[in-house]
């Protein structure tokens, strides 16, 4: 790690987190905007205690998250994390573990979609490039790999009263276009298989904490379509009704998350709690 | 195109085109060795009379098929075709095009499972590089699925007589443990999500050539454990009655092939004809 990046993560944290007492800590990656931001917002405002880290590429530019930061100064952290640089991943959990010691929470929020000039839903195989298919690849389906990897060794149950449940949770933002069985329409095909890679990786992390008894449930999670920035272009087809605000669709993973059980690991869940089919 | 690309692919092809009289093309991605070589000797065998393109990194190198390429002098040709090099997929195309006009089947056999120093199945989280996961996803889906986008101009049913059936077929090799539903053990990440993305790749393109109404049925074929290259070193915990020689799995294979009909666009079968959970 350069001397430059851990002064950034270092600098993040000299403000508030010199008298933390030892209770929950989730960590949101992906949350400068759209779903990502609004978990760190509802995480902040359900109780007056537990901390949250919130990771995004570009913090000064997060203006979402510095708002967030203004009134939750002592219960939010920002960390500069890039799931394509694994440098960046390990730098924050570096900070996080000499910080917090651990985490209970991991929900990795960040996708992509589309790219100018790089990547586009593509509509027919003529249009598939192999750059489209492999940038989608390295960061909706290496990325939130790679952050669990390095988060591993930092995700513990929590610990102390008030404490109900004896495992730790990462939640992945999936989406139900990366289901094989319910594709009907075609098309999206880099965005599509890199959502079906990213369920597979992680159902198969599940299987190896559940054989090894490490206490972390690992669950997928499809938001429905959301009015974010990664949607927006691509809503005109999507009836009024199915179009859901972040709050009503946080809110809906929320639950889910927190009602999570052992019978749940690796499995794919829509907002409405329903399963969703490989 | 470079020059000397295409007098390599120009010249494979003058000892045997030049009285090409219209019976079926099938194209074998992937024949040095293996299942792929396996599939160009049953299909040469079979019958007296079609045609086999079969394509693979090195021509020169491939012993295998030099040795068919003294048999059946007529009746097979062999083209330089690396799936993650796109001009190459691109000349290959061409060169078909020119000596043939169509090909009635695209088998894509070749597959990566582990390369020296790049590429190990893994068996822990910890030990998954990035590098590998784009690797295995590059070879095993991206490659496939340029080689399908940049023949499917040439995708045609076979005309005339003895054609008894009116679609072409494109045949991926996947495997079972690119199935999520099957999934039992973990491990094998980088081969794992890249079989999947294939399945899901391969899906959606089957969705889109059946909304045109372009006669082409596509799809994905488990062949068994089988005792070859690349499974070889993985091989001491499959029981002797699961591992299939190449010349039962690929016969197996080919009887799919053979009967596939509309209805199976777009699935996943083992070698014995029973479909696979995604």
């Amino acid at each position: 790690m350069s001397a430059s990046l851990r002064s950034i993560q270092k600098s993040s944290f000299c403000s508030s987190v010199s008298n933390f007492r030892g209770v929950g800590v989730s960590m949101v990656q992906g949350a400068s905007r759209g779903i990502g931001l609004e978990f760190v917002r509802q995480l902040l405002e359900r109780e007056d205690k537990g901390h949250v880290v919130a990771t995004c590429r570009n913090p000064n530019g997060a203006t979402g998250l510095l708002e967030l930061k203004r009134k939750f100064s002592e219960r939010l952290n920002i960390l500069q994390l890039d799931v394509t640089n694994e440098r960046t991943i390990e730098a924050s959990a570096l900070s996080v573990k000499e910080n917090y010691g651990s985490i209970n929470l991991l929900i990795n929020a960040s996708g992509v979609l589309s790219l100018p000039n790089e990547l586009q839903p593509e509509t027919t195989l003529n249009k598939v490039q192999k750059s489209s298919l492999l940038r989608a690849y390295e960061v909706n389906a290496v990325g939130p790999i790679m952050v669990i990897k390095h988060m591993w060794p930092l995700l513990k149950a929590r610990e102390g009263p008030g404490n109900e449940r004896d495992f730790a949770v990462v939640a992945n933002l999936s989406a139900r276009v990366g289901s094989i069985g319910d594709n009907r329409l075609g098309g999206w095909h880099s965005y599509r298989s890199s959502k079906t890679a990213l369920n597979q990786l992680t159902k198969t992390i599940s299987l190896e904490f559940a054989r090894k008894k490490d206490p972390i449930l690992c669950i997928l999670l499809h938001p429905g379509t959301v009015d974010t920035d990664l949607s927006r272009p691509f809503q005109r087809n999507v009836p009024q009704e199915n179009l859901f605000t972040k709050e009503f669709s946080v809110h809906k993973l929320l639950s889910i998350i927190d009602g999570v059980k052992r019978s749940d690991n690796g499995k794919f869940f829509a907002w409405d709690g329903q399963e969703i089919p490989w």
